[in-house]
């Protein structure tokens, strides 16, 4: 097996026990990156010079942690000290930050090499960039942790850090046919992250499989017991088909049934569990949670740098900043609401499924897609995962996703997995 | 009455009427920095021609919104995109980011004009530096937000930006003898914060009066609905001396119960309400959640800069990286049922008054003072405010607290005036 084909757990192995170089890592990855980068523009910046110069670093001292020599790409919106952090925005051309975001460097504590950053549409919000679907050029990759996942699909890097405000990890990783995992809201420090939303905004990975995915958030944690995936047989899964089925599309959602039935097949039970009324009414609080907050955390950037902000982000911005400040805190109110009354509806359940997105990758690169099936998990603030699940009829994949209790990841992470399995 | 002795509430009133220029105001405050902070070392940077630059092009143009050509002292854990952001430690000397922290940019769009920047220790955390208490330059002025509370005391600026993680607002408020708001927790935007714990750094203020407070809260969250103070007449407010009440000092726990007297003679109707034993558990799960998150957000500085961190915070550092994940997950879940059950014990009461800090600014600067009185508060993610109620033996001021529920910041601030009346 080709060392840009074996799964980051096994390379983790290889390195921990000397039988592969971290400096032979980096070269393989940064020869696919040579080969495939030039067509797929997922990486805003790759320092080969720097990797190679750490990866030798690595070779010649002691093993650093669970993460030694594991090359990762690191989300544009994530700030870096050694390479350009441009939060997919030319206001910040060639900026370069005084620290590592938390995330990263506590990724490089646990031994983790950066390969470069990848690309992130503007401030991780809607505009997109010239990234293309590694399956398909002419399909959006998805967004906005676009370049992650276009280069772990496309095995540029093992896996790399994505964020998720509204469904930018899921969406992008189901439809470029890869693993995303979006952990519990707060398991992994914003610090140095650019913020948007501050109630929505969480730090996540893509990789090629739930035990790289788990493995990459616990080095990024400092936290090793983080990697726990629970074994689970057989899960009992909450078949939930949410308040946007409406979104799908035909062929999403017959695929989407599809692989329910698969999963029923291989032998887990599967009980119908749509959420009650209030929890449809979330999504208009959703959006003025994240318009309030986001027109704050933009505010220098609308100040000073006005002309250089997209029009339609300018329009969420300036919504935001006239919002009364008793709307945002209703709105705060229901989603907390929903939140303490959530585990009442998974309490007999590993975790809840429903599709990952409202079909495969749209064709063009002028949207992201449609993140109807996203926005209610990450304003719920539980886990989710999405593992490859089927192939739609443009030849583009489709993903389920597992979502469950905040807290509860590691259970989440184990349906992830059996389910990941079953549906191979 | 000089500019400089001026609320902040009056300087707007005449600033927006055009009865005083810009330049008056920031030059006279200019004076006031000329003539003490060279005893006071109270900021670590101040620009006097961009003060006044900026002054004179809002006297030139129209007017700007609330904030209008006030002066305001924006403390060193924030960034400023004009002046140095150097967090407290050497680690950043010279520092200069590349934008306005959301709440100084949104000040800024209010019209406000950001003097200079205040002294802040160690990140934010335990090691002071050499400002001192403008009642008694022999004693400390409190901290982390030293330089904010001592700015204010000495009225060099009118309002300033302080943070508060453990007490880093009410107490330096309480020990200068001015008012310190740190609003519910979420209320200002921490983008742009050199983050030390995600569940519990909150941004602030302190200032001349609490209306001078609720002024610049609300200019910051560009939302003037926010500066709203309910008018309470003859408040109920529930007297909680809290489960720290036994590292008061004899002469702060006279000066309380006097004040109290004071209150209750002003009309105000004090009913005796000490929280239930699970409260007086949560000192520890906040330890285990502090330190946990400090070891994270700093990960890059300890990667890279250990030596020039001091002893006492990289001890909290490094025990927080060696923490299990569960043990800071079960302290979450602790506290967040605590502040679930809050509720029940202020729905009679208008706020709680306890004491704002266990008694008088002790002697020296070695400390910034004992937390026992401001940390249980701060976990429990309510509005404090400080407002001043009585000169201790060593003719240093003592302060009482005002303490709400999450989001009811307009009745605490109501609470809060009519005490700062009553013990004015």
């Amino acid at each position: 097996m080709k060392i840009h084909e074996m799964t980051a757990s096994e390379l983790a192995r290889r390195l921990s026990r000397r039988e592969l170089s971290a400096l032979e890592v980096v070269d393989a990855f940064l020869a696919r990156i040579g080969a495939r980068d030039d067509e797929l523009h997922a990486w805003t910046a790759v320092d080969a010079e720097l990797a190679r110069r750490q990866a030798r670093a690595c070779d010649a001292g002691a093993l650093r942690g669970p993460l030694h020599g594991l090359p990762v790409g690191v989300k544009d919106i994530l700030d870096t000290a050694d390479l350009p952090s441009e939060y997919g925005t030319p206001i910040y051309l060639g900026h370069r930050p005084a620290a590592d975001a938390a995330c990263v460097a506590s990724a490089r504590a646990a031994g983790a090499l950066v390969l470069g950053k990848t690309v992130t549409t503007e401030f991780a919000t809607m505009k997109p960039a010239d990234t293309v679907n590694p399956l398909n050029p002419r399909h959006t990759p998805g967004g906005s942790s676009s370049g992650s996942a276009a280069a772990v699909a496309a095995r540029m890097v093992p896996f790399a850090y994505g964020t998720q405000t509204v469904g930018s990890i899921i969406r992008p990783a189901a439809y470029c046919g890869v693993v995303g995992y979006k952990p519990s809201f707060g398991t992994l420090s914003r610090a140095g992250m650019k913020l948007a939303s501050e109630s929505l905004d969480t730090v996540g990975v893509i990789a090629g499989s739930v035990d790289d995915a788990a493995l990459l958030v616990a080095g990024s944690a400092i936290r090793m017991d983080l990697r726990a995936v629970e074994t689970v047989g057989k899960p009992r899964l909450g078949l939930c088909r949410s308040p946007n089925w409406s979104y799908m599309t035909k062929e999403g959602a017959q695929a989407f049934e599809a692989a329910v039935q698969r999963l029923a097949k291989a032998g887990a039970t599967l009980v119908e569990r749509e959420l009650p009324q209030e929890f449809n009414e979330l999504d208009a609080p959703r959006v003025r949670i994240l318009v309030y907050e986001i027109a704050r955390s933009l505010s220098h950037e609308a100040g000073r740098h006005r002309a250089r902000i997209s029009a339609p982000l300018l329009e969420l911005i300036d919504a935001g900043a006239k919002m009364p400040y008793a709307d945002y805190a209703s709105a705060l109110e229901h989603a907390d609401a929903c939140r303490r009354r959530l585990a009442d509806h998974l309490r007999d359940v590993d975790a809840l499924v429903t599709p990952s997105a409202t079909g495969e990758a749209p064709l063009g690169l002028q949207s992201t897609g449609e993140t109807a099936m996203n926005r209610l998990w990450t304003l719920l603030h539980g886990p989710c995962v999405t593992v490859p699940a089927a192939r739609g009829p443009a030849g583009l994949p489709l993903g389920v996703q597992l979502y469950g209790l905040p807290g509860a990841d590691a259970r989440t992470l184990g349906a992830a997995k059996w389910a990941e399995r079953a549906l191979a």
